[in-house]
């Protein structure tokens, strides 16, 4: 059982490569500024529990404190800096960690509990709300940030406090006689827990992660055999009607997946950070499955439970970035196939974590099966729902991702949040990113003479795979120029320290869906072997060809939404990169290219650019082919039949370019992907 | 000033014509059977002020009592039987308004005031929540109730406990000290209230209605300078966040219009009912101007008004059937173009009532303005989306009228509702139906020997209409097959008393917007003079031709909704009735014809049918072009561009019926209006 957070180390990215130039970024520019933006908010100084005067300002969503997240914040800040501060030590973020660490640990109370808003604002009101409040969501960041600081700096000057702490929360939560039969609001503390026990073998801190889980949602818990949240909310004495604000109507448990047990689920619902963080926790549980039997034990429980939400997310609540959520009061899931573009068309949300926590499950459901259907969207969320959420310099980040801008929300970055849970996350996800780009499985023989490792290749890029038997270091190492160019020379260096010991490999390397009819490999293996969109080269094609090339066919291709979408537009992509159109390239835009009609038939020319950064870009010569004419609808509610639509004004030009290199060159903050089309 | 609830009773509908049919079925069986359902229900004893075992069960739409509507629901029953009992006196119907009205005298609180929930329930709250009850709702409905009944009984026994209660509220509400600064939540009182003012010429009445009307939204009302509704909440002790269930967030005073002056409001937004009745007040409030310059007076404050809000509904925030309001949640309006079909597609709400509404506005415009394009949404309303609220046999509704079914809201009617607005709203509108066909103006001189008169046809039916002057008498007689066939036939015959007195008549007929290419008048007159849409036809003219034949033509057209709606269908229309497909017809479909292909190009074959009704249904061999196949999309999110889309299956024949005909002949309840087109 691996985790990416823990096998990243064992990938290096070949400099001025592609993500190794994103990471130096976020290295040497966004821990800065996200260090500065803690400072200037109040943040970095929280634990230190004096009074901010913003713990008075009201919750801008109700009921929870604008910093309520606080914790969190710092907790992901000091998560990423671990695992970036493998890559390059840094002295002034070292220095901030360790009096970060420093904080948290004088904030401790005697008993282990630990929490910056109950702490000063509320105290002895600690577990009174645990569906609103992020008592332990922020306790599950803590969590995670203490096992990345313990994975650097190997020592338990943070995880020690917090061993403290969940110590309290595994004697205070549970469904013995003393103890609160509650689970948390928003989902997180539960795969932080299961990672810990990973590190621990603690049975205490699987059982509390499971009683999480399995608890969760069930209409007759505790003692009084009803939903526990309708029990807290009495016993605090509010009415079923003072509703959070996410809530659209009264016990709108399904916004934290806690309308009933995760089993009995049917399809994904509410909101989709929630609904991600609690299914990476329960495929974490399948993985601790004892038994291999898939079909029985906790994997026989909750894999078709896993593969049932997977699918209706992927097949019906999923943007062609990989973006969920199109409904903004919950942050989350809306009906199946209502998927609109933005604001001023019924909704599109797609924040940014939550197209991190798709990666976190897919991650996870490939390690359970490898199939290419998860790693496809991984893949998909990585480039585009999730790399768009940080600006080229590192420095400015988005929420909500949306497919058009509208008056209402431009397309455009900030510095930071009020609550400011995506920027360190996407801080975090890009330090680990080596652990997501394959994964590798040894076994090595008692005599310990032969060994034989298996790799899963997920993802292209030029980097480098170090894997050590107690014999052998193997190299696996690509070279790409991914996601521009589908060519990937593989070379796999093998130096065994005894030369009687034999090491077996073998590779399997994800063929994208997108690249599904028209992919190489050279040489060619006598017989192509692909399982479930994965082609496995064995030991003995690998030793008789440690160098060989793998090639994916990238060109700008069409495609479109489900028709049930009733998006009638078409997008343009190029490999796993989506093009949007911007207005800088279209000066003439001046109503979000709502109008503009494109010809999806028109050539898509490529052409390289290295402003400002290296991509390609698509032209359509003529492309768009006028603007949509509504002026027979004016003044009434439905017009004679246009057949395929009246157009008006002369055809351009459009430009594309990859979605996620949006609002990095100025204009209007007008952006679209999907145009309308005939 | 004319109220088509008055001017009704100079309109004779043709025996055996289409509409007096349906008024013979209301007063035959609707009458009847909604007595009957308020005798089960508890309302028809409510008066009596005894206890209820429902006033103890939890509010459905919260904070609102179930009970809270009785009293209009006994009012609007009250109103449409005086307006029945003028056609064919009934002593079943006579003796049962007799003993409400009884009851309803009996009811009165010594200081005038009038309420069943505040007698009865909550006594001692009366006023304290203006926001979410509906005790001038209520009050309003009595009003009405009231004039009707005054204009039948000929008597007081009705009007004056309604006066004295309208003194108690004249009294209670104003910017007095003393006074409330208050206004209702569901406006029906001001239109109500003018209504009376009308009948009493009493100046309170109108300043009641003005400062109910003025007063709404003003965010520094009353001596505290703020939003009344903010005030009064606080005065309940309640908070900000306890929900009403239509309210999406703290304080949507949108949803009720209260957000801001009316005068001040861009779009139209909020409960559509509501909307429509608070715009019906601020019309009638333009037509008691005194000034006749619409640019100043209250015409030149509310003209704007109400120009702005008719073309956003009409243009960008209605159904094809005229039905208004996509949002179930707060039974209104969603942003400009969000028209999804049905429930499993996102939402569509069209509530009957508010579909009534939209009638009762067009027809107030039509008298401060005569254009075509209130008449033709009024015409279209009546056709659809107000016909379609009760079945054939008149004993059947609907509240909501989705464009498409689904397994959620299947497409049928029910015999009564918890809420039950729409049932007898159905009733009192075909009750008075003869006021919105023509409005006739007459001036006659002061030495009585001459008299002249204009009379605008909104709408052709098989009719007579009766002008008395103090010297002649004159009948205006249409005869058509309308909705079916577009060929009306007028008379006009002139009964005078004196040989030399002197009659002239104009008659502006309105040419349908659906047949402005294609109508005629015979004989032709020399100049022919349109204005607005309406053909005016002289008093020469109509002195030389006293017969004359007017026709529209009547064939099937495919129409289009506005192509930001994002729904990619058309519709069939013919005349002013826009058809369906139900799955009666076609056995083989079980999905709600979500993906049948509909070729527009295939000609629609017109069939007489005279079961279970007369009605031209339209028949499109192989019309279905197959089925959408969506295959492409499993298991993911998009797929490779397929042009117009793939189709499976074989072609099929359609049958198109009215859609007010729906829901009638049995089925599994699978209906659409718009079948998707390539």
């Amino acid at each position: 059982m691996e985790y990416p957070q823990e096998t990243f180390v064992k990938t290096t990215f070949t400099p001025g490569s592609f993500w190794a130039r994103r990471r130096e970024v976020v290295r040497a520019q966004t821990l800065r500024h996200q260090l500065q933006m803690l400072k200037k908010t109040g943040r970095y100084e929280a634990f230190k529990l004096g009074w901010h005067p913003s713990y008075s300002d009201p919750p801008t969503v109700y009921p929870v404190p604008n910093h309520q997240f606080w914790d969190s914040d710092v907790a992901k800040w000091i998560e990423g800096a671990c695992y970036l501060l493998t890559d390059d030590f840094d002295a002034e973020i070292d220095e901030a960690v360790q009096e970060l660490v420093a904080m948290i640990r004088g904030a401790q109370h005697e008993d282990g509990y630990l929490n910056i808003h109950y702490s000063v604002v509320e105290p002895g009101k600690r577990f009174t709300n645990l569906r609103d409040m992020h008592e332990l969501y922020n306790a599950g960041h803590l969590i995670e940030a203490a096992l990345a600081h313990h994975q650097f700096y190997k020592n338990d000057k943070l995880l020690a406090p917090i061993l403290k702490y969940v110590d309290l929360l595994a004697s205070t939560f549970g469904a013995l006689e003393n103890q609160i039969p509650g689970y948390p609001g928003h989902p997180e503390i539960e795969l932080a827990l299961l990672r810990l026990y990973k590190v621990t073998q603690d049975a205490k801190h699987l059982r509390l992660a499971q009683f999480f889980i399995e608890e969760r949602g069930s209409p007759h818990g505790g003692k009084g055999k009803r939903h526990f949240y309708d029990v807290e909310r009495e016993a605090r004495g509010e009415s079923e009607h003072d509703l959070p604000m996410c809530y659209p109507a009264a016990r709108s448990y399904w916004y934290q997946q806690a309308h009933k047990p995760i089993i009995n689920q049917e399809t994904i619902e509410g909101h989709s950070v929630r609904a991600m963080y609690l299914l990476t926790a329960v495929a974490d549980l399948v993985r601790i499955s004892t038994s291999p039997d898939t079909t029985s034990g906790l994997a026989g429980k909750y894999l078709p439970t896993l593969h049932r939400l997977w699918s209706n997310m992927v097949e019906k609540k999923s943007y062609v970035t990989g973006g969920i959520g199109a409904m903004k009061k919950w942050e989350g899931f809306g009906i199946d196939y209502f998927l609109p573009h933005g604001t001023d068309e019924g909704g599109c949300y797609a924040e940014t974590c939550a197209a991190i926590g798709v990666m976190m499950l897919a991650e996870r459901l490939l390690q359970i099966e490898l199939k290419r259907e998860y790693a496809d969207i991984m893949e998909l969320c990585l480039y585009n729902a999730v790399l768009t959420g940080m600006s080229l310099d590192g420095k400015a980040f988005t929420y909500v991702n949306q497919l058009a801008s509208s008056d209402q929300d431009l397309s455009q970055r900030h510095e930071w949040f009020e609550c400011a849970c995506c920027p360190p996350n996407v801080t975090r996800t890009l330090g680990f990113l080596g652990g997501y780009i394959w994964n590798q499985r040894v076994e090595e023989s008692e005599s310990e003479a032969s060994a034989k490792a298996s790799v899963n290749v997920h993802l292209y890029t030029s980097a480098t795979l170090d894997i050590r038997t107690k014999t052998s270091t193997i190299q696996i190492s690509q070279k790409t120029d991914w996601p521009w160019n589908g060519d990937v020379d593989f070379e796999i260096r093998a130096e065994e320290s005894e030369s009687e010991s034999e090491f077996d490999l073998e590779l399997r390397l994800r063929i994208p869906g997108w690249a599904s009819e028209c992919w190489e490999i050279t040489p060619r293996p006598n017989k192509i072997d692909i399982r479930d969109g994965y082609l496995y080269l064995d030991p003995e094609y690998i030793r008789k060809y440690p160098k060989f090339h793998f090639s994916c066919s990238m060109q700008a291709r069409i495609v479109r939404p489900h028709p049930l979408t009733m998006q009638r537009v078409a997008y343009v992509t190029r490999g796993p990169i989506v093009y949007c159109v911007e207005d800088i390239d279209h000066p003439w835009e001046g109503d979000h290219f709502k109008r503009t009609i494109f010809d999806p038939k028109v050539p898509l020319r490529e052409e390289k650019r290295s402003d400002p950064d290296s991509y390609v870009a698509l032209l359509a010569n003529k492309g768009a082919l006028g603007q949509l004419d509504t002026s027979a609808w004016d003044g009434q509610i439905v017009a004679d039949d246009q057949g395929e639509g009246i157009i008006t004004g002369e055809s351009r030009d459009l430009c594309f370019i990859p979605y996620y290199l949006r609002a990095n060159r100025g204009g209007r903050g007008q952006m679209r992907v999907g145009l309308r089309v005939l």
